[in-house]
């Protein structure tokens, strides 16, 4: 066994590959949970949020004079590199996990320690001159720092995919301007209603999705309030008075979030809250994707047969077995991520759920629920907006025909002619096939030139002047 | 206090209204638990399956001898009082309550000790003639007669559902039949794809639930295997050797199902498996309803703005403010039904899975969750049924000049010209607005009669010979 | 049929009960939607909410000109006798009805109408006078009128909730400081962990309840924005210019919210998105009492083989068979409200999800899975304060013995001899059986009286000042 | 470019690199479709139902003479290829797509033609001798080969999963046997009930997920019925008659399922009941499999302040703070699983209730969902019994002085002196501390010898002969 070196723990000695800059702990972790074969590595927010608080931890250590400046120092620089994209790959662990993210923690203890070691031209696992435990995890415990490593994790993947919905918003804005004199007719309950401009429709895309940038942000926001300093189980057993506050104040300065100390860390330190409203805004912004991909495919149905007002740029041929057919194939997988983000929003809230006394263990499972979900929407975002909105044209001859034909523009009349006798007309034109034009000219009871002022589907887009 | 009787429990006395046959512990369940407003009494199939389970208790309490004959007369005769629909409203208890149904055992338990204790001429509340422990509750514990009673119920709610079930599935195979003549464009992904009948549409609505009768009924089941006997935790103390098998052959007689005792009372006794699957299956007959108003929804959609394939019968007008509009209020409803139906079964989901060790106690609003939805969806299949799907029309002209205007009829072309050149003539077709029909021709490709032949839609609706 | 007066709209004649109020709308919706039982009648926040949004449009319309005075001033008293409790047993339609709200509107409209009518003098049903839909419904779609009436009750209801949560807050507060001198292990992952006080874990449940009061309002405030003026599809179509502002204007005068109109009403008419996440809030509520009725049953447990720190106040005999048992019977009920509550919030979910183009048609179920979470939250909250809280008791000698006997309080010899020596420590008092006290003291690290003051309990509950 | 070669379709012409045995509509698929970063490659199951598909399909073709020999041999050649594990890499597509498979139906289709011009001689693309579409696809769409594919791919997952739990079983059963003399207290409801054996609790484990292999095989049966020979819309619109038996038939004959044609292809194609039920299935697993790891973590609970009946074997340090601390890692990451279980479940339901018209174009994320359940399902089940079950031991004399202590046992008590006599006993032991032994003999009511047999734990394990 000369490729490894044995390292020793309260359950005994382990072998761990000799150039392994993680420790016995990490090992047990790599053997014990082999479940979705999804690694922390693969998760890069969440290895520079350790290696951030970390450093931190380090800094206010030190700084509390329980740290020697040299090792600060090290420890500091190591984490520096992990930052600069370093070392990533020697955290191997499986993103689901039990221990309540201890053995994720101790990942991190042994790569900073081992690393150290081996600045400071010590062997690996020498963990006198640094240890895991009791240097780069002094005052903390894996039940602070690893909650705050989510957190600022999350605070970083959330920046990122706020930028990705506010360029779909922008692009659905300009479509809006694009379609603003397409006439069309809208539709409540699937059965026709009034005239409004495609225009229209696409802002109100905009404009929905657009609320959920603050309201991200604002949920998002939670996860500035972290308990650095409450060890255990919130006490603060084993930290120095005043660590709590320093540490926040010093995670801030490296973040440049405005992060706090929790006032009451014996709460915070089992609380999932905070996730739970932020992956609850997550869905949210699902339910309107989800709204919006399934009137895209609804509006450019067709070609023949279905309402084709708009056309989606084709992405791909749409069967292997009938040609010529394309198919909403980007709004498709943008339906589907979203029904994968509600999924995991359930996880999320059966994890929050089984937090029991003094922690949550189950916070491995649910922070890698949201994180998948914060990757997910931000591919179908960036997917949506490439290869679907900015591509979209509109059909608008056969929106303006559908709009002439329509009885729904008899709604019009009810300031005119009163509710009653426009539901007749209505009446009559549906069982006859008619225009509703036609049907109040014959009767006579508005004269042409004021009738067709008052059917202009332009008049009908906005609220009138009262007569 | 003249209209109140004093009882006595472990927790001391409480007034109970004098002429109630529910006793104090019915009365300190009232008094705690005011949560839904749902009360035991609305669920009459719960009420009967209570005394069922009691009256089989008894007889099998009688044959073992360990009740007298007349006493356990006087239990069988309140018993069949019960089922015949009597004192329905002594069980004022709200379906949701902590307690593991204790509470309602014991509503049972008394209601029938008092009622036995009138025709004994005994007062109420005068428990050594009769008492709601001793006797009634002989040889049971809640945790086996209240999850017997409860699959008592749900069998019989179940028989229920399917014969609703089974008619909705004739009224869709009726529409199959009458709308066999009717050729409509089939459609994938909402694009046109290729022909079909309106009256294939319809059968495989019919096929589809017919699919879901057995499954409900081989997952209700599961039902028939009870845990009478295991008294408090499947150990069977207390309750005498051949109980268990006695009961379930006395329950059985009684009900008419095929009920067995459990093999493993232990395991049966928190085991809520059955109840999570029946569930999931309520819950797929939803997801198929839910499919089938969508496309109701969709084929009706318009009427000059949509597909309008079909006429939903109106039921109402469809708006305060638009003259005429008629909306698909019947589906709309049966949609909402089943996002209740999903929203249960969730909950169900997490009751399930709360059980600890020896006893599930989330029982109540688990077998409350499954009622309701059994409720909702045979209310729901009613008025799907009598209020929308026996007066579906079609628009037989609309739906074929669909089919004439198609590009999806070019699929019909791949075994003679291939797929590569039919999908050109497809792109030319989508292009340039003209038929497939006309661009074969022009191509000359095929012979006009050959042609006539492949493209005739009734030929399109099932395979072909080969040539 | 003299007990009948004939009513006719779009769809024919249809007699209706003489004395009622409510109108031939209302009885279409009556014999169409028998789903769930529980009508509109039975939610009192929704018919005021109605009667104030009917009554700020009707203000609206009279100040816009629109409307007389005479008959505005009607509309208005009949609003205000609505308001004050009157005709809501004239709401009888389903909670769960399909057409988007159509017939909750029509229920408002045609009720005013006709009570507007007997105070004219006039007979019901001769709308001439006042007419449901050109007059009680003037300048207004259910599209409008209905999400508006839908937010500003739940505006109401969830005051009411917060009031509530306000007071069990206080209560966990109080327990709080009644426990801080009870000395307790805290555990994390079920396992012994370090002391801390019984009040700091009583405090905590306050602290993060608490959290939910902000919560709970930041998210209710969604519903201030209106789409009142938007009519049909939010084009505004048969509003005048100015209604939605000016309508907005009064309804916060009449309800003292802030109430405001949207920037974009073709946005605001199908979005559900402040339902979506105020949803997810009472959900976040839940997940949080779910835990603290676990924590609750948890420390409860025993009496002799369980944890056993605290005493629940007894409130029922727990069993049918067991005597002397008592059970948690109200922390398991508020479990399972809670998973009503995950339920409900799924409802929500999918009827948000299936908004489609110009309108969400799922407003009624998805307001009903809402108001049923607050109404049961609310039930809950009182119930557990009330019935379980206020009456806990502390066991503190058991609760200070585990103290003593742990392992766990080796956590605190880690600044003084090292993780590794604690761990040695650790490990013998594991395998022996013996204390940490005693294995110390033999292995000559410390003195006795650093001892005493490293392992005082006291000492453990808060930060250590640095040495 | 000259990596790379050109291939075209119906959008145009893309270059393809070189060696790539798939070809343009794959690499269409690559480009669209950036999503999850989990790649068909990943699901060898998958891959090789894919290739057995495409094999039956061949054969079938082959035998009703539209397929020559030669080519139905290089196609069946290089499907036995990848069924012996080539070309897995050349399935580089994300499991999350739009298009309802038709990519995945298409990388196959390319990458088998591919191939067979390879053995044929010639180049890549040239699909004049071997074409995706017209032989590989031949008489199939991607609306029948594909989710046969799904169904072949989970016939053979859920094997391998039910063989896992098959195991776990087992090691449950065993350990049911080892502990069959450990006495210890049954608790309902967390509060102490009546005496029970550990044997019997861990038999129950066994005993309750025992009954989901039939019901996973059962589930997983619907799975047999497929839909080849359905081609677009379950018409059969291109496959000769015939087509549809033989196919069933071959592909039986390959797999060694008892694979059949389903009645009504055009119900068939759209449908994924058998989809959802069989995710329900798992759920039910997933239930039963967190209701133990929960019971496991409080058995083992302690070590000095919790229930300590059992140890699970440790596995790794339990705390990056607290020295000595082990904790269930194992159960909590199962734990995780079931959530994460529960959550892909709803995807499911999602994506079905989703599906439209003649076609469900959400299946590939809800087969994704399923398959990610299996394997995280299997991955648990190994890793609880490797890791856990199997070296559990028990603390014999912590459990048996637990009964002794009990007051539970004055149950058995009940059918002596009567529910009420034993309340009092109960009451007064809960008051005092004192044993229910001691209080029995003080008041005389029994002779010691009596008591001694009736409360004998052993006695108290299953039902007594009626005296």
């Amino acid at each position: 066994m000369e490729n490894f070196r044995n390292e020793s723990d309260l359950l005994g000695t382990l072998p761990v590959p000799v150039n392994a800059y993680y420790g016995v702990q990490t090992q047990r972790a790599i053997d014990n949970f082999k479940i979705s074969g999804q690694k922390l590595s693969s998760y890069p927010h969440l290895i520079r949020a350790l290696a951030i608080v970390k450093k931190a931890a380090a800094k206010t250590n030190y700084e509390l004079g329980l740290l020697e400046e040299p090792l600060y120092q090290k420890i500091a620089e190591v984490c520096d590199e992990i930052l600069a994209g370093q070392f990533h790959e020697e955290f191997p662990i499986d993103m689901i996990q039990g221990g309540a993210g201890t053995s994720v923690n101790m990942n991190a203890n042994e790569v900073i320690a081992n690393r150290v070691l081996e600045k400071l031209g010590k062997e690996k696992g020498d963990y006198q001159y640094c240890s895991p435990n009791d240097h780069v995890n002094l005052s903390q415990s894996t039940n602070d720092a690893y909650p705050t490593s989510l957190k600022m994790a999350l605070l970083s993947m959330n920046e990122e995919l706020v930028e990705k919905l506010k360029k779909i918003v922008e692009a659905f804005r300009d479509k809006g301007k694009e379609f603003s004199s397409v006439i069309k007719m809208g539709r409540t309950q699937l059965q026709d209603a009034v005239p409004m401009s495609l225009g229209q429709e696409f802002e109100a895309f905009a404009a929905t999705l657009e609320e959920d940038i603050s309201k991200l942000n604002a949920n998002a926001n939670l996860f500035v309030e972290i308990n650095m300093g409450a060890t255990a189980i919130g006490t603060g057993l084993n930290a120095p008075v005043g660590y709590a506050n320093l540490c926040a104040k010093n995670l801030a300065q490296l973040t440049g979030f405005s992060i706090l100390s929790s006032p009451n860390l014996v709460e915070a330190t089992p609380d999932t809250g905070s996730y739970v409203i932020y992956s609850s805004a997550l869905k949210r912004l699902a339910v309107k994707l989800s709204k919006i991909c399934n009137d895209l495919r609804l509006l450019s149905s067709g070609p023949r047969a279905g309402f084709f007002e708009i056309n989606l740029p084709p992405m791909q041929p749409g069967s292997s077995i009938m040609p010529g057919k394309v198919n909403p194939v980007i709004p498709e997988v943008v339906n589907q991520v979203c029904y994968k983000v509600f999924g995991n929003d359930l996880t999320v809230t059966f994890a929050a759920e089984a937090g029991q006394l003094q922690l949550n263990v189950m916070e491995p499972v649910l922070s890698h629920a949201i994180m998948e979900n914060i990757n997910f929407l931000g591919n179908a975002l960036d997917t949506l907006r490439e290869k679907c909105i900015v591509g979209i044209t509109a059909n608008k001859d056969i929106c303006l025909n559908m709009v002439r034909n329509s009885i729904g523009i008899v709604t019009a009349l009810n300031p005119y002619i009163g509710y009653k006798n426009s539901t007749e007309i209505a009446k009559e034109a549906l069982e006859t096939g008619r225009s509703v034009y036609d049907l109040v000219l014959e009767r006579g009871i508005l004269s042409e030139e004021r009738l067709n002022e008052i059917l202009d589907p332009e008049n009908m887009l906005k609220p009138h002047q009262p007569l």
